[in-house]
């Protein structure tokens, strides 16, 4: 007979973007209604500024806010993300915290969800101070790609702190799940068994006197009424749906921005959606699994989000409107931001090109030419086709 | 050695509405672009009305169009279907025929494209008349759902004239198609070898003279530039896709009538394709496979143009927004036509319910609930949550 376990997790989210603010919001929502597994406080690490609260916010108080303040400190007494998250109540468990070490060095549980410009700097911070038994899971979308190959954030993560990381991705606008609208999405979690290249010593196992951390536990982590969870095993796929999709969306764009119409607009995303399967099982053989593209959130779902809208789409098809390059309507339209979409498709060419295998994928391929003023929109049939 | 065939094969499309008119078209750029496989001359079945030409037409001329003239004559004349499929030239070589078994007698490849309530009437008419070895294609969108049964409109043409019938779908609006905007189908053909339960006698053999009636083939009869063809075997797997989608449809124009975002009406999607395939799965085992609902334009491609636009999908938004029944938007806004999803939704759920399996089918059994007034649109993520 197995003894109950008698400790519970803490969880910690590194970010509080809109993104990390809204899974912190979930997760916090989890912890108090599972006491069972949890401890209810979850700490939000808060990258620390000043912050000035508007005279219009409701809760403003000309004794208390007349000067800036840290955002931090509004978060804890607020319990609102004022700058990143606004006008949405946080729960008080979830606690701003503002020394990301502090943060993370009780949590059995770390959930990583800043920008990917950020995750080394933040892993080199973090170095040496998490539970050694601790697991984490990436909501960072993307992977990264260069010509040498394919890493995942999540591994990167993993790796720079010798702790098993999965990862989160699906059809996940974060003002959407903030405003607790119906969405679903997709965790991916399988930690090794047993020494691997990446782990040469193993993982350090969660201790007997902690709940398993499997997937029923994870679901139990992020799953809402509101926010529907699968947790499958295929980390790969998952965070490659969320990089390759953005190469898709452009595509897409394309498409609604010569007008060619709803039929064009599904093809495309049909033969995308396959592109990005084969580019998984091409690169992750061992781990990417075809229904992780065509069955879960972190795939189709997420694909027919990003081609319906977002920022992606919405640039490619201004580009194509008003016969401008793309990086002219990013900078017209974004106020600073990057589009993911156009250096994934430059960067996944550049991983193909190196194999010779730009042929096996003519949609990505076609993306990319066209970006470059290699090839024409208007071609983008001939370019797909196959006899 | 084999011989080269020496024969070619006659075409025609029973049907000349405006998909029927544009399938006619593309088969008509097909046969001609193929001489070595067909005849070029296109017979398309029309049923015969009379017809007065607009002077607004451009090719309005008083001493000929001021009184109604036959519609067959006006097509063959005018080389356009003014009522059906109007603006769109039609190729030289499809010829108009009003007369039903005239149309079909000669042609060893029949294509099939009429209102589904008319297949039963049409076969009958064409009893005796087709030429035993004929091979058929139904482009007729859904299937007949009883509570006995499903069947496919393919396996009911091809039992009731004798010869085997496979099917057409994908996600193809018929005027998009029609003005050769970029679009992909799916066609499906899997001929029975020795005798079946459905050809107790066997297939009669296309005659040796004729050029093979394969997968290569049919991508020949209907692939062009602008519609791009993927030949595959499971007849009932795109009948069905074809069906289904529209239930799933409503789901999302509920969705998007509470203005609930892009995050739910993907998830609702991606809910709708499972239970898609586990329909085809567990009710045409034999046939079924998984991979032409999440990877062809039948199955998934359908689905998003369907959840994009479409009648089913407008209606159910309307319904939602004004708050009114779904049957008294469909009476406002579609002029006498009617919804197929309704009807669908409707028939499955009866199939289900007497087998037991409504909760195996949660989307789809809340897509009947909701439109009988037994559930409400709110609580469609609750319906449809898996713990």
């Amino acid at each position: 007979m197995t003894n109950a376990p008698t400790k519970k997790h803490r969880v910690t989210v590194v970010g509080s973007g809109n993104w990390g603010s809204a899974i912190s919001k979930i997760v916090a929502e989890n912890t108090k209604a599972h006491p069972e597994l949890f401890h209810p406080e979850v700490k939000m690490w808060v990258y620390e500024e000043e912050y000035q609260l508007s005279p219009n916010h409701p809760a403003y108080d000309p004794a208390k806010h007349s000067q800036p303040e840290k955002l931090s400190t509004i978060i804890n007494t607020l319990h609102e993300n004022v700058k990143y998250l606004p006008s949405i109540p946080l729960p008080e468990n979830v606690i701003a915290t503002p020394n990301i070490r502090t943060a993370a060095e009780d949590a059995t549980i770390l959930i990583f969800n800043v920008p990917h410009q950020f995750v080394f700097n933040i892993c080199n911070q973090l170095d040496g101070s998490c539970l050694p038994y601790a697991r984490a899971v990436s909501c960072i979308k993307g992977v990264d790609v260069t010509p040498d190959g394919v890493s995942l954030f999540s591994d990167t993560i993993g790796k720079r702190l010798g702790i098993y990381c999965g990862a989160l991705s699906g059809a996940n606008i974060a003002n959407e799940v903030a405003a607790e609208k119906f969405s679903e999405t997709t965790v991916a979690y399988n930690p090794p068994i047993g020494p691997t290249k990446d782990y040469p010593n193993g993982l350090v196992e969660v201790p007997a006197d902690l709940p398993a951390v499997d997937h029923a536990f994870l679901k139990s982590l992020f799953h809402r009424p509101y926010f529907h969870v699968r947790v499958v095993s295929d980390v790969a796929g998952v965070s490659l749906g969320g990089a390759l999709k953005n190469i898709v969306a452009i595509a897409a764009g394309f498409v609604d921005g010569l007008g060619w119409g709803n039929n064009a607009k599904a093809a495309v995303m049909r033969v995308g959606l396959l592109e990005m399967r084969k580019f998984g099982k091409m690169f992750f053989a061992d781990s990417c699994k075809s229904a992780t593209f065509t069955e879960e959130s972190c795939g189709v779902a997420d694909l027919i989000t990003s081609c319906n809208g977002g920022r992606n789409h919405k640039c490619a098809k201004l580009s194509v409107q008003k016969g401008k390059p793309i990086e002219e309507i990013e900078a017209e339209e974004l106020n600073g931001q990057k589009l993911q979409g156009t250096s994934t498709a430059s960067e996944v060419n550049e991983y193909l090109k190196r194999r010779g295998l730009e042929a096996e994928f003519p949609l990505f391929t076609a993306v990319h030419l066209i970006l470059k003023g290699e090839a024409k929109v208007e071609n983008l049939p001939d370019l797909i086709e196959t006899l």
